[in-house]
């Protein structure tokens, strides 16, 4: 770790009463989430760049923690620069890590990434909704996206996670990529599918969950939300045999 | 803006200790209704008219916003006296206007007015509610309305939305409009719907989501309250294969 | 009203710092009953009788207003000694009638003084839950009963709602009863059906709801509990062609 | 009871300010299982022996009590160190037994025991989720296991409930053992299944409910949750016709 801060300097980066600071709002989206039922268990991460407020840095939640649970001083925080794609385990740059033993910078960082340079987003949630995983059993083994029309919920998703808004009669599509053992392997998959569908606000990950970005923390999660409820509708949906496209 | 107030004058009238005052009502409201899934996302307005409080002004909930976050400064007053039907974009008098950056008008606004000049209703309200949408996917296409019979529930809901309380042999009906791409233009169909209508509490938009109004706050969230279970129930039942009129 | 107490003699029975104070529980549960969904609307009501608290008194929740904002001044309280039957509308005992205005006695009064009379218990609870009210859905038009065996949790159900309670083994049963335009309307064929199934701990209304009581509230609340559980899983094991009887 | 402690030395057994002592811990956790839909009625048990915090004690959440209404005050304390396995109503050692009236020590005593002594497990966690019952009943009468692969959360899943976590290419299979009339008849099928199927992280009980343990509270509590999100996603798997093992 090539961290030059004192110990002083690496927590006033995570301690502030400004309740709209990245390492107050992971911990209170968290529990938010949590309360949803999207990050139950250990499962789904959650990270924050923060343009609007630190542009230069990026706050992380911890893996290995409850997410419900999660303090201020359990985030982690990298600066945007990095001389390469962050993975976990290998050498890279960190401005705080957490001094409470067990929390583990979580395994998504490199996805995350994807979506901060390929996206220029300035937050992105990942998510184990069941929703977003059952909607991938319920589409055939080798189908390559999610689409979907006719929604007014619709309206609430900005092309490509950070561009204009999308109309209510525009068809939302959302590629879908198998999982890995090992979740930073997604990395290139997840690339590629954000390259073939430059359009997409979110990425689902089969048998998995979801990652959504956005400009802002803001954007970032009303667009999980609209999505999540588009997940939900398109699976009651599929179940009912009713089309996802069209206006029948 | 043709606003006369002074800043002083404009804050005064969203700011008071009286919990049932308009403005820490909506913004109570929104939270409970963000915890019923009613308004995710940036989804789902609330506006309300204060027969009971301030007869001659309306209170609307800003759009553009997380409806769980929004509090009493964040809300727009307008006469209820207007040259006209006060569109979104359109020339027309505010008393007060939030200055926080980014916040917007609800679009919603010409079709509350529907609420209130066609039923003189005192409080409308618009949700996102997936049951709502499910019930409507679930109708033909070419259905105009829903219907409903002996049910308990049918019992909290008043004829036209605002008159005497149905009774348990009474066969609800409310009309199902379809989506447009811009929720004002919606005005006009929901304006014939209620003409034809003249009994039904609520419109629903395919798709969509409904509106609800009431003489008051609370009979348009009890109303609101009532009605969502009736859709809920319904969906169960059309996809249970049970009539939905009829005691059979 | 033959209330022969002074105001300052009517507020005591309502204000106490005790929370097991059936003024303060009856508010106190009727927010967490709306949070499950029980009592949304203006639907379900709640009445204690305290044989453990006071034993002379009927505590009763209010109706026509949201069940999650009662507070203990709206409460009513009647003596539990009554020359007959209490009917909403007719000539009867009362302790303490709330001040404010629109509230009224629950229609259920008549309902519960069966529970009362006919079971000793000490506390019923009415609710609107949609799980109960699917139940009888799914039940042929002409079914007398519900019944349901060998599930864990019929053993936190007692004979009757106040004996003994049931074995795993035991089958669980419970009359159905036909819904009637005005609520003290089943009050004869509530009593019929208790007269007929004595062991029953409920009573389940058509396209209506469920009425529980037990000897004190907590029996009351946590037979309530159960049963909707049983109702909530024998409604999913109806929907998936699974038999309700018998260990298959 | 063989209790040589004074009534201080026992109360201090219980009552400390530390949010993670077993005492504070149970309350908490019963409360918000109990809004999970984990324990509602007098359903579920708790229990925590504290390797991790004091390694020779048993801390037991009582019996015949609302689980979201548990204190500090009404928790059981046992030593670790028993001369055989206790079984309520059996001789046995106490440290402390709650004075309240009316609360009983859980009769999942000995089922809890099975996870210490056989796993070394350092808490262990008993619901009645319906996720575990509907899918002991959406498996044939005579099946001896659940099974699935191919899920995200698999790997929040540890073998054994205390070894390594699993990967998402292996496949989780949990016993499933018949019901009895007397929880504590469970003991011996209980501890033949763990025997039989060692890398097993938990136990279901046909139309009963999960028996889950981990090496500490947040291990099993967090298993718990993984394990409830698969048992949901398998019950809306096996009802869509998808097979739960494989990657079709």
């Amino acid at each position: 770790m090539s961290n030059k801060l004192t110990h002083e300097e690496q927590e006033a980066l995570v301690i502030s009463e400004d309740p709209e600071h990245p390492a107050n709002l992971i911990s209170e989206l968290c529990r938010e989430f949590y309360k949803l039922g999207w990050v139950t268990g250990t499962g789904g991460g959650k990270s924050m760049s923060s343009n609007s407020y630190l542009p230069e840095h990026v706050y992380l939640a911890p893996s290995g923690v409850q997410k419900e649970r999660i303090k201020p001083e359990h985030i982690f925080v990298l600066p945007f620069a990095q001389s390469s794609v962050p993975r976990p385990g290998s050498k890279r740059d960190f401005l705080r890590i957490p001094s409470k033993k067990g929390l583990t910078e979580s395994q998504c960082t490199p996805l995350f990434w994807n979506a901060f340079t390929m996206r220029e987003a300035g937050a992105c949630i990942h998510t184990h909704s069941q929703h977003a995983v059952m909607l991938t059993l319920l589409h055939p083994r080798d189908a390559q996206s999610f689409k979907i029309s006719h929604q007014e919920m619709i309206k609430g998703v900005r092309i490509g996670g950070v561009g204009k808004t999308l109309s209510f009669f525009n068809t939302l599509e959302i590629p879908i990529i198998d999982n890995t053992a090992v979740e930073e392997d997604l990395t290139e998959s997840m690339a590629a599918a954000m390259e073939k569908y430059p359009d997409a606000p979110a990425i689902l990950v089969r048998r998995h969950g979801v990652y959504v970005w956005g400009n802002t923390w803001e954007q970032a999660k009303t667009q999980s939300e609209c999505l999540d409820y588009l997940f939900e509708i398109a699976v009651k949906m599929l179940l009912a045999k009713l089309p996802l496209v069209g206006d029948n």
